[in-house]
């Protein structure tokens, strides 16, 4: 049974590979496991029929047999734990890898996303060039201990794991900001990760849905 | 093997429960697992010792055998794994519940992180009074889905799970906000939840170390 999940048919980053649905691509190629995209618009994803899927009206979603889940986080989670690759076989050794998952989504995303609420949603309000100073340090404190705890690792704990996944897939997300770049050790982190066979494979599948959707 | 959590020395919610150990604490009472507490200061937190149990040098850690981990969901998770209790038997069953997990921590936390945000970092700020109002609304957008699935269940996906702790846990964070109250079912859940004996034994536990603090 071959797993559906959903994506933005037009997605608002223009194929730079942020959505959510990138997270889950790239843990289903770094198993191996093959898997069917439906795209919906920004309309669908809020009427009923998607609502049903996902409560909060965004994507992804996962369908596979008789299960549906939709939070990213735990659809990735599914993935690793029913197919080999992305998690350790010794039981601590994937407990401190699950620790890792929650830490990316947890720890680290949240002052992550208030920066993009601050330049999306807040982005003409008159204070945001106040607050962004303010953000940017939250997130500096924040990488710099993800940094110190990295060290000369080439992975959070181990060989690649689903929080390794997770951490890269959220530290993108600070795209040009130039946030990682203070942290030579984190730059190189992402672009190890990047340069996984299996992170090509779902970048350049979800470049190609932009591209269809641009017409190019 | 006794599990060795780390709290608050002296919490700064003053005995509500709402620092990050009574997830933890809650998720070992509703399993029957005893667990020890090692209370740390404000200046142990940030000390090496810890941040070498706790990259981010926060509460909780989780001690267990050679095992130690640091993330609230991953502690509660690794609770739920490894004891009966808390995630249903069924692998789809437990694929959802492990999701409504995620949920709380990654889609209906992050706009209860911001409100904090605001309401404490920001509190003083010119622009806090303007802000409050978009933030609420995000908060009450989120809430109104989430009510909305929850209907008239009592719990979000079948029987009381790892999934409805946690979901409780971060709608708690909402405090006298009154958001909450607005959608009468979900005030119902979160009561419903406190009701629990479990929820009682770890609220007192957690209670007991703010009495103990303060010099009561």
């Amino acid at each position: 049974m071959t797993p559906t999940i959903t994506a933005f048919k037009a997605s608002p980053d223009r194929g730079r590979g942020l959505a959510r649905d990138m997270r889950v691509r790239w843990a289903f190629e770094e198993v191996g496991q093959a898997y069917e995209v439906r795209l919906v618009t920004f309309e669908e994803m809020k009427a009923p029929a998607h609502m049903g899927l996902h409560p909060f009206g965004q994507i992804p979603t996962y369908e596979a047999g008789g299960l549906a889940i939709f939070e990213s986080g735990a659809i990735v989670f599914q993935i690793a734990q029913t197919h080999a690759g992305l998690l350790p076989a010794e039981a601590d050794a994937r407990a401190r890898a699950i620790n890792w998952l929650f830490a990316a989504l947890n720890t680290v995303e949240p002052p992550i996303l208030e920066l993009q609420t601050a330049l999306l949603a807040e982005r003409d309000k008159p204070w945001t060039q106040e607050r962004l100073p303010m953000i940017h340090d939250a997130i500096h404190v924040r990488l710099g201990q993800l940094s110190a705890r990295l060290a000369d690792a080439d992975w959070l704990d181990g060989a690649f794991s689903v929080g390794d996944l997770m951490m890269v897939s959220v530290l993108q997300r600070l795209g040009s900001s130039g946030l990682v770049a203070e942290f030579p050790n984190l730059a190189a982190y992402v672009a190890r990760a990047e340069a996984r066979p299996a992170y090509r494979r779902a970048f350049e599948a979800q470049y190609a849905v932009f591209l269809a959707a641009s017409g190019g």
